[in-house]
C-alpha cells in the first residue's frame, strides 16, 4: 500500500538535503542553456561542488528550438570535440557543417551534465549577488515564480567561490551587478557594452574569447559574454557555446 | 569562414526531411509527459516508426518541476525496473520508496527514447484528428505558437496507424474527438468520465488498467487514462506512468 | 500645395456615399475569407447591389497564413476552373493537386472582386441580425474596434434581402440569430451542428452540399456551412471554398 | 479521392523551395507598406531577386484602414502615373485630388507586386541585421509569432545585398542597426532624426527627398525614411508612398 | 489662504451627509442609462426620495457614443414630448425623425434629473440584493473599482421600497436575483428570456409594455425591460428608453 | 559578523521541521478567514494538532477590507463573548452594535490563534483531497503561486484526521469535493445549494446552523457553510462568523 | 412604422454635417475637462466656431470622481462668479468654501458649454498638430478606439487658428509638440517643466497664471498649464480650473 | 432583529470620525512594513498622533512571505531587546540567530502597534506630498484601488508634522518628492542613490545609520531608508528594520 506522506517526506527530505548542500558552492551557474550545462559537465567531471540556477520549469533554454521553431541545429568543425565527448552522432551536411536533432541536444547536455555530478535547481531564479570584499561571493535567490508573479517576498543566499553568468543575451547577473553596485567591469568600456549584430564567423570567436572573469569573482560564458563585452551574434550555431563552456571550466578549475 | 546562409539551409533540409517523413506513421504519440516518452522508447526500440507532438518549447512537461517545486519525485517498487532500464540510479528512502532528481528523470526519458529513434517534434501543437473509416486514422498539427496566440492560420495533416493520447489531466485528444464527432468511448459511461482526486494507490494501480484502446486508433495512456476512465490521482509518484507507457507500446507493437 | 482639410474632406465624403449606398442591399456578405469573396465576384458580376463586412483590417482571413505559416495552399481539380476564372497560374504538384502562393491568392481574390463591383467595408463588425417577417432582412453593424474593446456604443442597420454568413468555423450569423431568437435552422438537427474533425474528402464535398439557405434570407457558404451542418474540416485545400462561393452566389442570383 | 498527407506535401515542399531561394537575394524589403509594396514591383519587374518579410499576416500595413477608419485614401497628382502603371482607377474629388477605396489598393499593390515577380512571406519578422564589410549584408530573421509570444528561439539568416527598410513610421531596421551597432547614419544629425509632426505638403517632398541609402547596404523608404530623417508626416494622402517606392527601386536597380 | 485639510474635510462631511441619506430609499435606481435618468426625474420631480447608482465614473452610458461612435442620436414622434420637457432642441431629419446630439443628450438628463432632486452615486456597483419577506427591499453595494479589481470586500446595505433595474442590456439586478434567489419573475417563462435580434418598431413598442414589476419591490425599465422579457432590440433610437423612464416612474408613483 | 548562509540555513531549518509536522493533523483548515481563525483557536487551545493553508500571502481573508473598504466593522451581541474571550474592545454604535477596528480584528485573530498553537500556512493552496474508505482523509496543496500561474507542476499530500472548508463564498473544498468525485453532500439537495441574497438577520443564524459536517471528514464554516447550505448572506457583521468558527471547533474537537 | 435605415442615415447626415463643419476652426479645444469646458462656453457664447476633442467616451474627466471618490468637490470664493455664470447653486462649508456635487458639476458643465455654442467630438483623439510657418495650425485626429487598441490606422486632419491643450496633467498636446518638433516653449525652461507636489493655495494662482500661449498657436489651461509651467497641484477644488477656462477663452477672443 | 441599514450606518461612522481625525497628524507612516509598525507602535507608546498609510488590503508587506516562501525568518542578537518587547518568543539556531514564524510577527507587530494606538488605514495609497514652506507638510492621499486602476480621480490631503517613508525598496515618498521637485536630498549624493545587493551585515547597520530626516519633514526608515541612501540589502533577517523603526520615533518624537 503506497503511502502518500511517505512520498511526501521523501521528495521533501531529498529536496533539503541537496538545497542546503548548494547553500556553500565552489561554483554557482547561472542559466542553463548550452554554455552553463557544458561548464557544469567539466567542472563536475573534476569533482567540483557545482550547481545551476534557472528560473524556468525546464532546462537547455533556446536549443530546444532550433532555428526558428525547425528543431534542428548546427555544429561547426571546431565543436566537433565536444560533441563527441558528449556522445552525440551528427549528420555532416557540408563540409564543418554538423546537424543534430536540437531536442536531442538539449536532454544530452542535461543527462551527461547531470551524470557527471551537475545539480541543477531548475525554478529558481537569481535576484541579487553578494558582495564580499569587493567580490562577487555569491547568489541571492528566490523561486522563480515569485520572480514571474513580481510577488514582495524575501529571497535567501548562497555563497560560492565563483559565479558563471550564462544567461544569454540578458546577461542578467552582469546586469544587476552593474546596476545595483555601479563597479567597472573587465570589458572595452568598463559597462555592459551589448551584443552586436549578426555575423557568425566573428560571433563564435568572440563567444570564445569573451569568455573571462569580467569582475572578482564573476565570470560570463556563451551569449551573455558576447552581450557583456560587445561580440556578435551568431545564430543557431553552436560551436562556439560548446567552446565557451568548456574554457570557462578550465579556467575556474584552474584556480580552485 | 562559417557561411550563415549554410547553416539555414541545413537547418531547414534536415528538419524538412524528418517531418515530412513523420507526416506517415505507424504511431503518432501527442504530449510530451512521462507515459509517452516510455510509450515512444519501447516502440522505437522495437523499430516502429513512431513520433511526438509536443505544444510547448521543452520535451517533459510536469516531471521537471518534482512535487511543489521540490525537484524530486518518487518511484516505487513496481517502477524500478523501468527506471532500471533507464540507467537510473535511485536512492531508497523507505523500503520500496525510491527518490530521484526529477530534472534528470526528464532528460534521461527524452535521451533515451530519442536514441531508440523516437522522432520527437516539440513547438507543434495537435489541433485536431484525422477520421476514416470511423477510426482514427491521424492528427491534424500546427504550431504551439499558432495555438498559443490564437491565430486563424490552416494546420497540416498526417497519417498514422495508431494515436497515443499521452496529454496528461486534460486528455486534449480525447477531448477534441467527442466534442467534434460526438462518438462514444470505451469508458464506464462512454464518455469522458474525468479524473478522481487523489488515492495514490488506487491511481497507481488505474492508471495501468485504464491505458486502453478507447475509440478505434486512439489509445490513452498516463494521466490521460485516468482522466478519461475516471481514476484517481496520485501526485509525484511515477512508477504508474512508467508501466502505462510500457503497456501501451507492447499492446500496439502486437498490432503493428 | 496639398491641403490636408481637402484630403479629409475627399476621404469623409467618399466613404460616406459609398456606406450610405450600403444601408440597402441586395445582398450582404458577412466574413473576408474564400467563399465571401468568391460569392461577391459573381453576385457583382451580374450587377447585384452586394457589399461586405469584415471585423478585421484586412480581408482574405486565414487564407494569407497558407498551412501552418507556409504560404502555400492547395487546390485540387475541382477548383480549377475558379482559379483560372481569377487569372491564377498554379504549379500541379502531383496530378490534381495545384499549390499556389497563399499571399497572391488573397490578394487576387480581394482584387477580382472588387474590380467586379463588389463594395467591401473592413473594420466593421456584424453585431446582430434584423428580423421582419421572420425572415432575416438586414445587419446590425458596429466598428469592429468596438466590438474589440467591447464598449457599450450602440450600432447601426441596414437592410439587405439576403444575407450569407461567411464567418468561418465561427458561423458568427447562424451563432447570433438561434442564440436570439430560439429558431430552427435547416439543418439536421435544427440547430447549429457543428464542424466534424478532419476528413478532407468528405470535407470538401460537404462544402458544396452545405452551401444553402439555413433560413429564410440567411445563407451559409464556406466553413460555415460546414460548421453550421455538421460538415467534415479539410484543411488548407480550397476547391471545396471557391465552389461554395460560386453555388451561393448562382442560388441568390436567381432569387433577386 | 483527396489525400490530406499530399496536401501536406504540396504545401511543404512548395515553401521550402520558395523560402530557400530567397536566403540569397538582390534585394530584401522589410515590411509590407505601400512603398516597399512599389519598390518590390520595379524591382521585379526588371528581373531583381527580391523577397519582402512582413510580421504580421496580411500585407498592406495601414493602407487597409484609409484615414480614420474611413476605408479611402486620397492620391495627389504627383502620384496619378504610378496608379495608373497599377490600373487603378480614381475618381477625382477636386482638381490634383483623386480618392481609391483604399482596400481595393491593398490588394491591388500586392497582387501587382506578385504578378511582376516579387516573393512576400508574411509571419516573418525582421529580428536583427547581417553586417559584413562594414556592410548591411543580410537579415536576420524569425517568425513573427515568436516575436509576439518574445519566446527565446534562434532566428535564420538570409544574405542580400541591399536591404530596404520600409517599416514605416518605426523605422525597425534603422533602429536595429544603431541600437547594436552605434554606427553613423547618412542624416543630419548621424542617428535616427524622428518624425515630425503633421504638414502634407513638406511631408510628401521628404518622404521623396528622404528615400535614399542611410548606411551602406540599407536604403530607407516611405514613412521611414521620414522617421530617420526627420521628415514631416503627411497622414492619408499616398503620391510620396509611391513615389518613394518608385525612387528607392531606381537607386538599387542601378547598382546590381 | 486655501487649507487643503478644510478642503478634504468639507468633501467627507457633504459625501458622508449625502450617502447616509441614501441608506433608506423610496426608490433605488440601479444603472445610469436614459430609462433611469428619466425615471430619476419624475421621481424626484413628484417628491420621492431617489437615488441612483452607477458602477462606472460617469453617467449616461451608452447614449454618449450615439450610433457607430457617430455621437448623434434618433428621437421618433412618440418621444416628443419628453424631449420638449428636457428642454432639448431637436432637428427634423424625416417626417417624425428627430435628430439629436448624443453628448448634449446625455448631459442634458443628467443636469434635469439632478436638478429635479434626483441623488446620483456614480462609481457605487449593485452587489446583490436585499431579500425581506419574500420581496426585493434594498440593494448591497460596494465601490465600482473593488468589483472591477473582483477583490474580496464586504459591501454595505441600503435599503428601499422600491428597485429599478435599469442597467441595460446586461439587467444585472435580475441576474442576480434569479441566480441566488432562484425565484421565478413576472415574465413569459419565469426567467429572463433574453433580447432578441433587432426590430426597431416592435422594440420600441416592447420596451414600454415590458416595463413593470417583475417580481415584488422590483421593476425593469429601458433595455432592461427588453432583455429581461424577451423584446426586440431597437439601436440608437430613443423614443422607448424614454417613455418606458416615465411609465416606471408614473407606475412606482402611484404605489408610493 | 552576520552570515547569510546561517539565516537560510536557519529558515530552511525552521521550515521544513514545521511543515513535515504538518502533514499528519487531527485538523486541517482550508482558508485564512475569519471563522477558520477561530476554529483553529479553540482547537489548538485544546492541544489539538491542528494546521490552517491559505494560497495568499497575508491571512485574514475579506475582515482587512471592513465594509466597503471603510476598515470598520460590525459585530452583534450574540458574537460579544468571543470578542472579548479575544481581548478585543468594542465601541458600542447603538444597542447590540459593536463597531471595531476591521485591521486590528484581522490582526488580533492571527495572533491570538497562533499564541494558541494554531499553524499557518500561507502561500500554500488547497488543490484537491484526498480520499480513503469514501472519506475526505487529508488534503493535497501546492505552493499558492503555482496555482495562480497555472503551471503544471505535481503538488505535496497530507493526511488529516479531519478538514475544515473555512474558504468563504467559494467553498473550495467542497466544490472540488464534489466536482471530481460526485459525491452527495450532507445538504437539502445533496449538492451545494449556493449562497442566497442578503438578509442578514437570517444569514447570521444561517451561518451557525450550516456550520456541520457535509462529507464524512468534511466540516464547513463560515460563509462556506451558508454557500454550501443556502443560507443568506450577511454583510460585515461578523457575530455569525465568529460563532460559526466556536461552533465546528467544539464539534471536531468531541470526535478527536 | 419606424424604419431602420432611416435612423442610421439621420445619424450619418447629422454627424458627417457637423464634423465637415469641425474641420475647420477657430479653435480647436484637446480635452474634456473643466478648463476646457468653461473655455468652449465662453468662446461659443462670443460666436466663435470652436469644438473639443475627447478621446473617451465621455465628458468631464476627473471632475467626476470628486475627492478619493467621495462625489462632491470644493469651489472656493474667486470661483464663486462662474459658478453663478453656470446656475450652480453651492453649499457653503465653511466661509468661502462652496461644495458641489461633482456629478451635477461635470453635467451642468457639458450642458451650458453645448447650449452656448460648444461642438463636442467625443471619442475622438488628438494624435499630433499641424504645423504651418512655425505655429500650430490644426490638429491631427483619430478615433480614441484607434489610439486604445495602437492600430496603424490613418488619422485625418484639421485646421484651426488656436488649439487649447486643455489635456490635464498629461499635457498631451504640449507633449507631442516637444518630441515631434523639439520646438522651444514659453515657459520657464524652454520645456515641459512639470506639476509640482500638492499646495492648492498656488496651486489655484500657478493654475491661472500659467493659462497662456506656450508656442505660437497654442494655449495651455488648467492643470496642463501647471504642468507645462511648473505649477502645483491643488486637488478637488475647481477655482482655479474655471478661471482659467474662462481667461484663455478671453485672450483667444481678442485675438480673433 | 439585524438591522443591515444600522451595521451600514456603524461603519461609515466609525470610519468617518476616525479618518477625519487623521486629516491632521503628528506623524504619517507611508506604508505597512516592519520598520513602520515599530516606529508607529513607539509613537503612539508616546501618545503622538500617528496614522499609517498603505494602499494594499493587509498590513506587514513582505514579513509574512519569510525567505523564499519559506514562512520563517531570522533576528540577529541586536534585534533580541524589541522582539521581547513585542512579547514573541524566539527560537535560537545557532548563537545569536533567532527564528520566528513570519506570519505570528506579521500579526503580532500589527497587533501591537495598535494596540499602542496607532491608526491604520489600509488601502490608502500615497499620491504625492504637500509642501509648505520647502518642507514635506502632509500627503496625497487616494484609494488604493485607484492607483491599482489607473482611474483619473482626485485625491484628498491630510497636514503632518512628519512624514515617515516607510515603502521598503521602492522608497515611494522619496521617489515622489525628488522626481515632482526636483529638490536635492541628505544623502551622499543630493538624490535618491538606490540599495546595493546582498551583504548582510553592512545591510543591518546601514539600515540604521541611513534612517534620519532626508528632506525637512521626511524621514526615511527600513529599507527605503538603505534604498535612499545607498546601503546594502541584508534578506531575510530583521534586527535593522526593527532598530531602524525605534530609531525613526525616538528622533520624531523629540522634536514634537
Amino acid at each position: 500500500m503506497l503511502n502518500e506522506v511517505t512520498i511526501s517526506k521523501g521528495i521533501i527530505a531529498s529536496y533539503v538535503e541537496k538545497f542546503t548542500a548548494a547553500l556553500e558552492l565552489d561554483v554557482a551557474i547561472v542559466g542553463g542553456g548550452p554554455s552553463g550545462l557544458v561548464a557544469g559537465y567539466y567542472l563536475a567531471k573534476q569533482g567540483k561542488k557545482v550547481a545551476m540556477f534557472e528560473s524556468k520549469l525546464s532546462i537547455g533554454g533556446g536549443i530546444w528550438g532550433g532555428g526558428m521553431m525547425f528543431n534542428e541545429l548546427v555544429v561547426q568543425e571546431e565543436g566537433k570535440a565536444i560533441i563527441d565527448e558528449m556522445g552525440l552522432v551528427a549528420k555532416e551536411f557540408e563540409p564543418g557543417y554538423y546537424t543534430l536533432d536540437s531536442v536531442l541536444v538539449s536532454a544530452t547536455l542535461v543527462y551527461k551534465a547531470m551524470q557527471a555530478g551537475l545539480k541543477i535547481f531548475n525554478l529558481v531564479a537569481m535576484e541579487d549577488v553578494v558582495i564580499k570584499d569587493d567580490r562577487v561571493a555569491g547568489l541571492v535567490i528566490n523561486w522563480g515564480a515569485v520572480k514571474t508573479l513580481d510577488w514582495h517576498i524575501d529571497p535567501l543566499t548562497l555563497h560560492s567561490k565563483f559565479v558563471i553568468d550564462a544567461t544569454g543575451h540578458d546577461a542578467n547577473v552582469a546586469q544587476v551587478l552593474v546596476r545595483k553596485m555601479g563597479v567597472s567591469l573587465n570589458t572595452s568600456t568598463g559597462g555592459i557594452v551589448g551584443e552586436k549584430s549578426m555575423a557568425a564567423n566573428k560571433g563564435e570567436q568572440h563567444a570564445v574569447e569573451n569568455t573571462k572573469e569580467i569582475y572578482p569573482g564573476l565570470y560570463v560564458s556563451g551569449m551573455a559574454a558576447n552581450a557583456v563585452c560587445g561580440g556578435y551574434r551568431m545564430g543557431p550555431v553552436f560551436g562556439g557555446m560548446l567552446l565557451s563552456g568548456e574554457k570557462v571550466a578550465k579556467e575556474i578549475s584552474q584556480r580552485l
